[in-house]
């Protein structure tokens, strides 16, 4: 589900769940022990230069016009309270672990990116979209969703607390031209560029002097990493939400609409 | 002084208090008490779909050409240091009422917006300007009013700490085109559209999954509510400045400026 | 080391230590001391008008071309521990008393203003570049140099937190028009006018009134003062970070690429 492709000191995690990069449980449970292994190797030989071996920076990218289409609701629609509990743990552990990664992540938004697609590229250290007619935003309210917490704190540290909260209370989809003026994403790029220019991106971060580039991307991450702390109480919250009947309702109309829309293509 | 006009589900407020809908003491508590009603009109039916009968958000709106000029300052002027405690309570009161609005409220801001007009805006779900030789911003310090601290905190949510500090600081009047860089607005329509722009957004937020949309409004306007969890020696503070030889001095002579200018006109 | 130009209630403080205007301790010392002889002048005789004896608001310029280089590293890199304390000591007064000036500061950026360069202008109340093929950043990191958590702080809360852990963990140069752009200066103008438009802004400050904004002037950067509170750990962390490995050999590169580049030219 996860293809591992190599550049030099930079290494592309590349989500390979067709065909939308839906985030399942097992998705979910595959990049974070990606980001894992990363780190560990990263780590391996402490002293030594860079090289092609061990990673010193990642890119996260998706397929060509689909990053994520963020959870996938028609699976997870199948599961119990317990199932989705196990959902809620492991998403919110593969955010910490992008937020705390100890290599920075470059996010290649590679096309559409709605929901937990977009939440994903929050917790990156850079976000360069593919320009297109793709759609990115938190549109977990139109969707059924409260905005989580720990998710909602991340998007109001990257664009401020006025434009979070039109964003995630509205919750638009926006072309990455929106996108990029109001802070969501850093840049913008032709579709067939936007892994390279991540690629090269995450070298540049990986070629500076490290002990002061790693000590000022912690001290400059440390509110991001700080949020989840407390998200115990948070998850049981969002467990309650998922299961009235509201969200279950309007999930379920999405779904409906998702199946009429593809057995019409 | 309120005018209510009822579109589906949205119900607009339209400050009506010629000729530049000049906050007394009288047209603040009108507009908390149609704030008020809102609430509890839109509370009184729990469990039913919206009706056009019961509004399921707002738009604030004004006079073609001015939403509002601020403090009825010449009238204030004739108060004593008892009837300014009380506007001063009642304004801070109308403030907590928009932050706190269970419904969505959007500001038509049909023309200028000067100090207290810009404030009552800032408290809202959007800002709607309408384009056109119109001002908006926090002149307060320009008329000699030191910025209250509720008020500045919620012009710093809005635009950060940086631009709030310029926009507080020097107290520009600005076209809404330059507010709108700075995020002080979020939209300008030409002006013959404003309120039908301000209530199609109002329409749009109450249209979204309910208890998904509330709770994550609560969710972002947490930290503009709690504000005004300790405002009372703030108050006693803005009522030392407002006396003080140097406000009554500004004050005056603003009044006398702007009685000229209507003489001349 | 430092010029002073009267322009009637606005004092001008230019940097004038050829050819870069780079840090020392001396220089860091003169400007220091500039910025408390002008605050106690002004504070000489209170309840008098505005004088032009008087100073009633500051501008911090640099030379044609060249604001501050930042820090003089290769001065720097003679001196051992006890000398290096005394400089962050000394530098991080420096940073605190025009945090803190009682006089409004407006930095007009007369040229290129990396690093040190752009440090003291984020501290100013407003920040006015000279338009050309110069260049301001945050790139300690790109000479080694964690970045100290004082000064990331007044990034954040200039920028917001996104764009400040991008500007300063990257450690990017960029041109006025891409620093305007994401808020790390204020104005633009053409490189004849940026001293004349920063008195004339300055000047502006001054002839507000006074006490109202004095206040909000206050309250606008109380967050920015309170940063200093305790930064003597601080500034231990600092000097051990000057003397690892990595950075002192970043910082020689960086010397003799210097020097090379003087050389050809």
């Amino acid at each position: 589900m996860i293809e591992i492709l190599e550049h030099g000191a930079v290494r592309e995690l590349r989500l390979a769940r067709p065909p939308a990069n839906a985030l399942s449980p097992e998705l979910i449970k595959a990049l974070s022990a990606a980001l894992a292994a990363a780190a560990r190797e990263a780590r391996a030989e402490p002293g030594l230069p860079a090289s092609p071996e061990r990673p010193a920076a990642l890119v996260l990218s998706g397929a060509p016009g689909m990053f994520s289409a963020g959870l996938d609701v028609p699976h997870l629609l199948t599961l119990d309270r317990s199932g989705i509990h196990d959902m809620w743990h492991h998403f919110y552990g593969l955010l910490r672990a992008l937020a705390a990664s100890p290599l920075p992540v470059v996010a290649a938004i590679t096309g559409h990116s709605p929901a937990g697609g977009a939440v994903l590229a929050l917790y990156c250290d850079l976000r360069i979209m593919a320009d297109g007619d793709f759609r990115i935003g938190l549109n977990e309210v139109r969707v059924g969703l409260p905005m989580p917490p720990v998710i909602f704190a991340a998007v109001r540290r990257l664009v401020g607390s006025g434009p979070a909260e039109r964003l995630c209370v509205g919750g638009a989809l926006m072309p990455p031209t929106a996108a990029l003026r109001v802070g969501l994403i850093d840049e913008v790029v032709p579709q067939d560029q936007v892994v390279e220019r991540a690629v090269a991106a995450a070298a540049e971060l990986a070629a500076l002097p490290r002990t002061a580039m790693d000590y000022t991307r912690r001290l400059a991450r440390a509110d991001l990493v700080k949020l989840f702390d407390a998200t115990g109480a948070e998850v049981e919250a969002m467990l309650d939400a998922w299961f009235t009947a509201e969200t279950q309702a309007t999930m379920r109309a999405l779904v409906e609409r998702l199946a009429r829309k593809r057995g019409a293509a």
